[in-house]
C-alpha cells in the first residue's frame, strides 16, 4: 500500500465486491447515473479522481520542500486543459501554470492563476500572443533568434518590461518516442548553444533603447529553461540538464544579467503505467504490434517505468547538487501530475473474430485516446466489474472508428465482461481528442468523494456539432 | 492542361502575376479579407474550391455512366463532414452519403440526402445507431456475427424491415499504410469468408419470426460490401475485390436471397499528391524522415501515385467485366472526391536553425493536419506569392504545437516567403482536427467564383472553447 493510500482510505482505485471504485465511489453506480442522465451519451466517460490529483501534487510539493520559496511547481496545461481539473490542481497547491498558446494563457487566468504565476513556452509564438503575455506580465521563454527579435520589438512598442527565460537546446538525447523528445540536435525547440551569444546581444540592445520604462529594465532576463521531452525514465538525463542549465546561467550572470537566477527544468517524468489497484490485477496487454507501429522506445520505456519510475523526490534530489545555491527551481510536470488520476470507462459493443484475432469492440476510440496510434503508447485496461467466469482468451481491444489505427490495446488476456476502464487517461487524451467520424466529445466527471462527483464537461450533442458551422457570404472586387 | 481545366478557365489552382489563385480568386486578396474580418483568427484557413469539387464528382459520374441507373456514387462523409462541402457535392450530383456513425447519418439527412440515399457502415455500431438507421430506412452493412444478431433483434422489436449489405473481409492486402488497410487477415473490419454462412443463417432465422411486417420481408439482403482501405494505387486490387464480391453475391442469390443484386466496392482510390498548378512548381519535400516514422509504404505509394494515380474511369472499366450483368454498383469515394479541392493557407511565424536543420515555423499545425505524424503522409506545400529572390535552401516546415511530431513537411527546397498553402488538405484534415494546445478550430472558406467566397466554418474563439465546460454536481447514495 502506497504512502498516499495509507493517508486516505478512500482515495485512488480499489476493487470492492468485485467492482472498481474511485475514491470509494462504485463505477457501476457512476455508470448508471450517467446513462440515466445522458442516455447513450453517458458512455464512454472520462473519470478523474480528485484524490489522486491531490496526491500527485503533494509528491511534487514534498519534493520541492527543501527549496522553500525557491521551488516552484508549474502545471503544463497541454496535458489536460479542462478548467475544473486545472482549478483542482491549483487548489491542491500547484503554484503556477505553464502554457503554450494565447488561449492557454487565457485559460490559466480564468482558473485563477495570476499573470506572474503563468509561464508561456513555445517554438512558434504569434505576435498577438507575445503582446498579451508582455502586457500582462507573464514569464516568457525565448525559443529562438526570431523569438528574441519579436519580443524586443513588442516590448519596445508597448513600453512594457518583459520577464524572460532562455529556452536552451543543449542536445540531450533520451529514451523516448521521437515525437516526445524535444532536445535532440535537430529538434525544432530551443536555442542551440552556439546561438546563445546572439540572443543575449539582441536582449542587451533592448536595454539601451527602452522608452517608457527605464532603459535597463525593458528586458528582465530571469534565467534559463530546458525541457527534454516526455515519458523520461532516467533521472540521469535531468542531471545533464541541470548541469547545462547551471553553466549557462552563470554565463548569463557574468555577462550583464547578474539578477538571473531561475532554472526551469521543464517536465517529462514518466509514470507507472500500471496504477496501483487494490484487490485485482489489471488486464495487461502488449501494446501495438510492431507491424502497425515500430515503436520499441516508448514501449520498452513503459515496461521499465512499470518497475520503478523515478519519483519527484528522486528527481529533485538528483539535480539539487548541480544548481547554484540561490537558484529558483521551476518544474513543469504535465503527464506525471494528471495521467494516473484519470481513466476512460467504456462499454463493450461486441466481440468478433477475423483470422487469428479476437476483437472486443468498445465504444471508446482513437478520438478519445490517440496515443496508441500516434506514439505506440500502452494504455492498460481493467474490468469495471470482474467477471465470475474464470476462462480468458487473448483479445485486441479496438474502437468503432473506421480506421485500422483505431485500436486501444492489443494482446490482452481477459474474459469479455461488460465494461472496461482504460488506464492513465488523465493526460493527453481529452486534450488531444477530436470529432473524427463526427463523434461527440464525451462526458468528463471528477469524483470528489465516495458519494459525490461533478460533471466537468457535458457530452457534445449533435446540435453542438452542427452549431459550429455557419455560412457567411463574401464578394470581393475582381482581381483582374 | 487537364480536361477539367479546359472546360472552365477559372476552376482550380493557378498562378497569376506570381500569386496563387483559386477559381480565379487571388489568395492574397482572400487572406487580406479574412485578416480584416477575424484578426489573428483569419490564419490558418482551409480554402476549398467549389470548382474542383464539381470536377471530381463529374469524373466519377462519367465513370459510372455505362451503368446508367445501376451505378451509384456515394460520398464518404468521414473524409470531410463540413455540411456546406457535403451540400456542394450533393448539388454536383453525388447520389448518396456513406456514414460511419449516428451523427454522420444525422448530418447526411441535414444536408438533404433522403434516408434511402444513406449507407451506414462500421465495425462497432451501437444500438441507438442501428435503431435510427432501421427506423428511417437507411441501408446498413452487417460487419460481424454480433452485428447481425443486433440488427435482427432490433428489426424484430421495431417491426421494421432492414435493408442490408454484408461487409466482407476477403483478405486482400494492398500497398498502403497499415492504418489505412482494412481487409487484411487480422483486420477488425468485415466478416471473414468462413463466417458468411453463419451470418446468412442469422438473417434467415429473422425471416421466420417477423411480427408486424410479412415474415419474409424483415431483412432485405441487398448484396455485399468490401472496402479494402485508403490511398490505393493499384486498380488490380479492385479486380480482386470485384471477383470476391461477385462470387459471394451469387452464393447469396442461390441460398434464398435471389433479389440480392448490389455490389459496394467501397472507396480508397489514391490521388495525385501534386495538384496541377498552372504557372509555377510547388515546393516538393521528402516527407517524414525514417527515424521519425517508419513509413515506406504510404510514402512510396504517394510517389508512384504522383506519376499516375488510377482514374475513376479506369477503376470502373477494370471491375465491370467481373460484375454480374444486372448488378447495382456502389462506389464510396472520400479522399479522392475532396482532397484536391482543399488547401490550408498558413502564415510564417519565423525561421530558425538547430543543428543541421533550418526550420520554417508556420501557424498551421498537427491540430489541422495530423496525417504526416499519424500516417507518415506527404502534404506538399507551395508559395502563396512567389518570392522574387532566386536563392533557396532546405527547410523543414513545422507548426507551433509543443511536440516534435508537429511537422508539416520535411526537406523542402525553397525561399522562405510570407505564406504557404499545404496541398491536398480537403480530406482527413478538418475532420480529424483537434483543440490540442487549446488551438481553436480554424476558419474554413469555399471559393465559388473569382469574386465570391463563403465562410463555411467560423473560427473558434476562446469563448467557444470555454463554453464547452459546465459543471454539474451529483450526489449518489453511499455504496457501503
Amino acid at each position: 500500500m502506497s504512502e498516499a493510500q495509507q493517508n486516505s482510505e478512500s482515495s485512488g482505485w480499489e476493487y470492492k465486491g468485485g467492482t472498481l471504485h474511485c475514491n470509494g465511489l462504485s463505477l457501476e453506480e457512476l455508470r448508471l447515473r450517467l446513462r440515466q442522465k445522458y442516455g447513450h451519451l453517458g458512455s464512454p466517460v472520462f473519470v478523474y479522481s480528485a484524490g489522486i490529483l491531490r496526491e500527485n501534487v503533494m509528491k511534487y510539493r514534498d519534493a520541492l520542500q527543501p527549496l522553500e520559496s525557491r521551488g516552484m511547481l508549474s502545471y503544463s496545461l497541454k496535458a489536460n486543459s479542462n478548467p475544473y481539473l486545472i482549478t483542482e490542481l491549483r487548489d491542491a497547491g500547484v503554484a503556477a501554470a505553464t502554457t503554450v498558446s494565447g488561449n492557454e494563457i487565457l485559460m490559466a487566468l480564468k482558473c485563477g492563476f495570476l499573470p506572474e504565476e503563468i509561464i508561456f513556452n513555445g517554438n512558434g509564438k504569434q505576435s498577438w500572443e507575445v503582446e498579451m503575455a508582455v502586457n500582462r506580465g507573464v514569464l516568457l521563454n525565448i525559443d529562438s533568434v526570431f523569438d528574441a527579435h519579436r519580443l524586443v520589438s513588442i516590448s519596445r512598442r508597448l513600453g512594457s518590461r518583459a520577464k524572460v527565460l532562455l529556452r536552451l537546446n543543449p542536445v540531450i538525447s533520451v529514451q523516448t518516442h521521437p515525437y516526445l523528445a524535444t532536445a535532440l540536435a535537430n529538434s525544432k525547440f530551443g536555442i542551440e548553444m552556439e546561438q546563445v551569444e546572439e540572443v543575449l546581444k539582441i536582449l542587451s540592445s533592448a536595454k539601451a533603447h527602452g522608452n517608457n520604462v527605464s532603459a535597463s529594465n525593458l528586458i528582465e532576463l530571469r534565467g534559463v529553461h530546458i525541457h527534454i521531452g516526455s515519458a523520461i525514465s532516467e533521472v540521469e538525463a535531468y542531471v545533464e540538464v541541470a548541469k547545462a542549465a547551471a553553466k549557462t546561467l552563470r554565463h548569463i550572470q557574468n555577462n550583464g544579467w547578474p539578477e538571473a537566477s531561475t532554472i526551469n527544468l521543464g517536465g517529462g517524468l514518466c509514470i507507472a503505467e500500471e496504477i496501483p489497484v487494490i484487490g485485482k490485477d489489471i488486464c495487461n496487454g502488449r501494446g501495438p504490434e510492431s507491424d502497425i507501429n515500430e515503436n520499441p522506445k516508448e514501449s520498452s520505456d513503459s515496461s521499465t517505468a512499470t518497475i520503478n519510475p523515478p519519483t519527484p523526490k528522486e528527481l529533485v534530489a538528483a539535480v539539487l547538487p548541480y544548481l547554484p545555491e540561490e537558484a529558483v527551481l521551476i518544474l513543469e510536470p504535465g503527464r506525471s501530475l494528471v495521467a494516473t488520476s484519470g481513466v476512460i470507462m467504456t462499454d463493450i459493443i461486441g466481440v468478433k473474430r477475423n483470422g487469428d484475432k479476437e476483437f472486443i469492440v468498445v465504444d471508446a476510440a482513437m478520438t478519445e485516446v490517440i496515443r496508441p496510434a500516434l506514439y505506440g503508447a500502452v494504455h492498460q485496461v481493467a474490468y469495471v466489474t470482474c467477471p465470475h467466469e474464470q476462462e480468458t482468451a487473448e483479445f485486441d481491444i479496438v474502437g468503432p472508428v473506421c480506421e485500422s489505427g483505431d485500436f486501444i490495446l492489443q494482446g490482452c488476456q481477459l474474459h469479455p465482461g461488460s465494461s472496461f476502464v482504460i488506464w492513465t487517461a488523465g493526460a493527453y487524451c481529452s486534450s488531444m481528442s477530436s470529432n473524427y467520424n463526427l463523434r461527440p466529445h464525451v462526458v468528463e466527471v471528477m469524483v470528489t468523494s465516495s458519494k459525490d462527483f461533478k460533471v466537468i464537461r457535458s457530452p457534445q450533442t449533435f446540435d453542438d456539432l452542427v452549431k459550429k458551422y455557419k455560412a457567411q457570404y463574401f464578394s470581393v472586387p475582381s482581381p483582374s
